[in-house]
Order: structure tokens, then sequence, then C-alpha cells
């Protein structure tokens, strides 16, 4: 099935007047999970017409602010909408605290629960075992503990062959178990393999982010062959020396990882505010990397099978 | 001297699309003060073109987030533009463990001293002694402890009566003191009253800004007079239960305390998001108390003694 992701703010370290810090809107298997939440985040779902009660899971990369400053508001914003149904967290563990202590200052018992899950970037860990969609953490390499996360659709069901299925008169009944891999047992007692019922079913799509990282190979792995990867380039090559002492990437970085991995589309992210335009980010990344979107706000991705495509919202 | 209030946020509650929470720049006699920081405070900030760099004072006045969730992102972005200058903040006293978990979680050494001092709800205090802006604290009747601030222009040096200043013969030299209220003394030794040289000084002018509460005569005394009251106005008169079980005020609240005070404008604000205009709260404000500004977002209000005007930014 095809997945969206809406960029809600690209910006790194500071919000300017136009620009917002890290934030995406992942909608994959009709569910909505929030990447990241910087200042600003609620607004932006809300100018985006975002169905924010829909939102269940909200996945934080690390603890500089400009990834999660706005999550406090949104957690607060939930619970005057009077949300009932369970928030999860994900991030790292000192994030917990940092949302207690402002609930207990404004004496805030939320209408609803709030499930903290804390993440550890030490290896990839598989976070969430969705009904139909699976979330690996990812270690990343940043001044900081850091992770990435990755959004696996859950395998469909297999196809069935219709042709097959009425050739051996298999009853309404058992084609579930046929989608479900089994094989088949004729009322004469004989089995017929799955494979002559059935065929593979559409291959799971994914979407890996890479939130602040330096260049680090050892992300590859937990990214390899992803339909849509998004890493963060912070810098141009004229900035490297910046890039390696504050533990960013370049653009060429994010597509050297990019073309290693055998990722279809590269999104890229998380600019310094020195640069006024995409085009040199895309310029280097394209010389590692061919397909390259220059993430900005409220730029939405539409990934299926056959294509993937930006549209400005 | 003339003094201006910028309106950076007038919503309650949540951000929407195109409101802010509560913030206010006020800048008197070339000192910039913030008060209260909503999220997206920064970048309103910055779209109003404000020049950040002189913000040394920030007010809290109470610790429900949609007066303070902006603060630390701007704290961050202070630090972020290498900052040096000693920043003042002023709030609650578990304002300040809230901005150091925050800190210490990301690792930040600020570039620049942050000194806090903790307000309390008790009592009036005067807690800025400037060289030019007087600051106090007003306790407020809210859910939780909640203060309004009171700024007060320092005095202005006493007018040279030119005339009776020749006439004297009185020294260069000595026009300092006159203009410091002494009296004088001539090179004969005869004494001349510092009334005989000089005139009252231009009267200073002041700003209250009465942040979340309920309607509270209490208040009275200390905005007492003031050139511009701010005071919330969460709902109009239809709400009047709700008002009361939020511990908030309506527009009628607002303006009879104004009424009472003697002030000389009422600016509302704070308002819930279910009013999509400010008529009702005007109307029902002006049935008590004549001179009222709806607060917006950008609106910029000039005070001085000859006039009180708004212009929308």
């Amino acid at each position: 099935m095809a997945y969206k992701l809406l960029i809600l703010g690209a910006a790194s370290a500071t919000p300017t007047s136009t620009q917002y810090t890290t934030s995406q809107l992942l909608t994959m298997r009709e569910q909505l999970f929030l990447i990241d939440c910087g200042e600003g985040c609620q607004q932006q779902l809300r100018r985006n017409r975002a169905k924010m009660s829909r939102i269940h899971h909200i996945f934080i990369s690390h603890l500089h602010g400009d990834h999660y400053f706005g999550l406090i508001g949104l957690i607060s914003s939930f619970h005057l909408q009077r949300r009932t149904k369970t928030l999860h967290v994900y991030g790292p563990p000192a994030l917990e605290n940092i949302i207690q202590v402002q609930l207990k200052a404004s004496k805030t018992w939320l209408s609803y629960p709030l499930e903290f899950h804390p993440t550890q970037a030490d290896k990839v860990e598989h976070i969430l075992d969705g009904e139909k969609v699976d979330v690996y953490s990812i270690p990343l390499v940043h001044g900081i503990a850091s992770t990435g996360f990755k959004f696996v659709e859950k395998p469909s069901l297999r196809k069935l062959n219709v042709e097959a299925v009425e050739k051996y008169g298999v009853e309404e009944s058992d084609r579930r178990n046929l989608q479900l891999g089994q094989d088949w047992v004729s009322s004469q007692g004989e089995t017929i393999p799955n494979t002559a019922l059935t065929q593979d079913p559409i291959p799971p799509l994914s979407y890996a982010f890479c939130s602040d990282t330096q260049y680090s190979e050892a992300v590859i792995p937990a990214v390899s062959g992803v339909d849509l990867l998004y890493h963060e380039s912070t810098f141009t090559k004229r900035e490297r020396s910046l890039a390696e002492i504050t533990k960013h990437s370049t653009a060429g970085d994010a597509a050297q990882i990019a073309a290693q991995a055998n990722v279809r589309t590269l999104v890229l992210g998380h600019y310094s505010s020195r640069y006024k335009t995409r085009d040199v980010h895309l310029r280097e990344a394209r010389e590692y990397f061919p397909e390259v979107i220059a993430g900005t706000e409220n730029l939405c991705i539409h990934v299926d099978h056959d294509s993937i495509h930006a549209v400005q919202e």
C-alpha cells in the first residue's frame, strides 16, 4: 500500500519566521506516526489539517531542543481536547521526566494515558510490533544519544490465485488460511501446497528516518533497501569541518549512505540557516545518488511501488 | 517618555493555525521586557523584527503551558546565537528546574549567564529595581500560583525653570543637583528652595499585566492609575459559569477592574478559541469602561501622555 510523509519542519537549530525545526508526519497503513516534534509542530499539524486525534505514536530521536520542544505543547493540547486514547511516546529515557515535571508544575492530570517507551542508542531495537506496521530504532552517532527510526509495513496477505482456487474448489471459508500461507487439504485428503493456490503478496513498503548524525556507515544495514530514506544534511561540503565538529552530515554524506544502502529515494533536511536555498545540497547529493528530494516545510511525499513523488501542500 | 506594547500572542490554551498563546513585548525607556512566552514566541519576535539580543528580562506569570512553553526554545536560541549578556528570568520557583532539566538533557552549557528570580504569589513584590524601570509582581487568583506584573518608569529628572536659574545665576555645574531635587545655596550663602528653580518632571508612565486570574478586586490597589492595563478576558458573560469553574475572567470582569482602578486604557486578551471575533468582548467591556482595545497578534499599542493608540504591525 502507498504511504505518505509530510514534512512539517526541515530547519536545524532554531525556527525562523517561516521555517520550523524537525517534525514529520508519516501516514502508513492508515496510521499516523509523528516523528520528532520541534517547537510549533502542533501549529504545523493544524495548518496541514492533520487529524491530530489519530496520532497515537510519537517518536523522538534525541533531546536537542529542535527535535522535541513542541512535544509538551502537543501533549497539553491533546489534554485540552479531552483526548481519551492512549498516547505512546518513544524517546530517550530523560524525556519522561521532562514531560512529568511540566505536567506537575501545571497540576495537570492528563485526560488520557501517556505510555512512555524509553529508547536506547546502542543497538537496533524492535520498538513497536503493531498490527499493521513494525517500528525499529536505529543507533546514530551524534553529540548526545540519538536514534533514527525505521517503519516497515507488516507483510500483506498472500494473493489468491483465483483460477487455481476455483479449479480445486476451495471453499470460501478456507480461503483466509490460504492468504495466511497455509497449505490446503481437499475433502479427499489431498494436500495442495500453498504456492499452487496463491501468489506472493505486494512487498511491504518501508521508510527510514536518520535524524541528527555524523556520517556513519554503521547505519547502512538497518536502512538497507528502504523505499524512502530521510537523512539529515545540515551542511554542504564547504562546511565539512563544521559538520565534523558538530557531528552532523553534509548532503554528500547523506547521499553516500543512500547509495550504499540501495534505497529508492533520499529526502534531505535539517538545513543550517546559513543556506538560503537547497540548490547546493541537491547538487552535491546528486553527485553520489540520483533520486534526491529536498525536504521543505509542508512538502508531502507519496510513496508506492510504482513511483515516489512530492507535492507541496 | 512613550512606551509601546507589542502583542505577540492573545489566544488561550492552545495556539491555532494563525493565533499564538500569551506573549507580549514591552519597550519602555529603551529596554525590552518580554512578558510570558507561549509556544512560537520566538517566531513571533522574528516576524516582528524585534531586537532579540536586547531582551534581558523575561517575566513568566504562571506555569500553565500557554504562558511559558516557548521559553526553553528562546533560551536555547539565545545560546545558539552565542549571546553573552545575562538573561534574567522571573517566574514561579518550579520554572528553574524545568529549564535546567532540559538544558541538562541536551548537555547544554549556556553561552551566557541565566539568572533565575523566583516569584511568589502571596503579596506585591518589587522584583526589579532597574536604572530606568521598576517592576512589581502582583498576586492573582487562579488554579495555580499566578502573578501579574507592573512596569513603572523611574521618575524623570525635575525640569529646570530656565528663567529662574538664569536670574539667580546658578552655575552649570550645580544644575544637575537641582534636577535631582536639591535646594541651591548661592555664593552669598542664601538657600533658594528647589521649587523656585525647577518644575515637576513628566510623570512616569506605567503598564500593568494581569495574566490568568478570576475577577478579584484585591488586584485594584496594585494596578490603580496605570496608563495601560492588560487584563485577561478569556470569556464573555454567556460563559460566566465556565469562567468561575476555570478561574478566568470575562471581558466585563476585566472592564470592572479597569474602571475601579481608574486606568486610562484597558487591553483585552487570552480569548477562548470558541469566539471567532472580539466583538462581544469589546461590547461587554464597554458597558463598564469606555477605553478598551482588543489585543490581537501583532498589534502594537503606543502609550504617551497625550494619547494611547494601537497599530496593526
